[in-house]
């Protein structure tokens, strides 16, 4: 006779290497946030200013997954920081057997936070977990007000959540969108979620995301 | 002894089903175009659009793909046109099947073109297949000039592309999308692909793309 243990959940490959890479990350007290957003929020420009903003307060590691091309590592490196290209090959997300790969040759002991920017997609990255401690979804102001209700899965994992582009609505560019109904429609999905109003193009609003950042790695250390 | 015949392609499901639809509309003579972008680059607006500005002049219906919600179909019916909502209920794309169960019951002698907005979705939908005459793709000048190099399976097989929401530029926003560098990159990608700038929101360039789409169905009749 053989006692089966139906309590153990049995893993997926992708799960056993984000679990795996979630230990690493733990056992080295390193923060790791997995950005996500459809192609064109602005992931890159937000990281390139956040690098920029926090120059002498955090040191930041970017791994940047691409289908295609090392275009957004190099402006990362341009800002001033470590980066590290994934280039997908045609796939729709990052997988957590990518991120280990990286994260095996990854100067993680000199960096005081890594920023995985996924691929360019609303909807699949946030089914793949890559062993971040936290998902930070991006949303520009030129996609819609729309897009919590229409896209729901990434809004309701996220940690945070950067509501991009608002030089536009300054500019009378998508003047349709409604911040509020953003924010009532995120806090539906997902009460925890912070959410940070930003334009990265002209840096308004982004201290505010960039002391949410120094605190949560300064929390993670002192926990 | 066996003689295996290695010429002939196994097909799967999802090919099956593209092939049963192509050979379902061929027959009725039907155009079906595949629309597919990342969220928020107005496919929606460009739809209901289109449906009024060629009201009496073509009769279009719609399948609308999304992952949740019937705003989309709701919309598009507001502007006058036939529009079934197919909710993929977390699917990242519509699958040949779905649409072939929608076929079934949709009025497609009533109309001269059926279009299909697919998921909001850079990536996943240009992998799949639907029994289409063709791909449109949609890019908004919000979402920057560098898509279709990195982005380029759509790019590469799309017979249309709409760069949507010009508005923007004249208005001071996205002033860093270069029109001329989006054209330059996707005729080397596709040197048959026909490329219409258009703002949905104000009209402008939609009466190229309009005349582009009455084309096209009176092509397809008189084959």
């Amino acid at each position: 006779m053989y006692n089966v243990d139906i309590g153990k959940k049995i893993l997926s490959a992708n799960e056993e290497f984000a679990l795996k890479n979630r230990h690493f990350l733990a056992e080295k007290k390193k923060l790791c946030l997995n950005m996500i957003s459809s192609p064109g929020s602005g992931k890159t420009t937000i990281l390139a200013r956040t690098v920029t903003e926090l120059k002498g307060r955090l040191k930041i590691g970017v791994i940047e997954g691409d289908i295609q091309t090392e275009i957004d590592a190099k402006r990362i490196r341009a800002a001033g920081a470590v980066a590290v290209q994934i280039e997908t090959g045609g796939s729709c997300h990052l997988s957590a057997a990518q991120v280990s790969g990286v994260l095996e040759k990854f100067p993680v002991d000199e960096v005081d936070v890594i920023i995985i920017e996924n691929v360019g997609n609303l909807v699949c990255p946030s089914a793949f977990e890559i062993g971040e401690s936290g998902k930070i979804a991006v949303l520009s102001v030129a996609e819609g007000d729309d897009k919590p209700i229409k896209y729901p899965a990434l809004f309701a994992k996220a940690k945070v959540l950067l509501i991009n582009k608002t030089d536009m609505l300054a500019k009378g560019a998508s003047e349709d969108f409604d911040i509020e109904r953003v924010k009532a429609d995120a806090y539906k999905l997902n009460k925890d979620i912070e959410i940070f109003p930003v334009s990265a193009k002209t840096g308004d609003g982004m201290s505010q995301w960039c002391d949410w950042l120094v605190n949560a790695v300064e929390k993670l250390k002192s926990d």
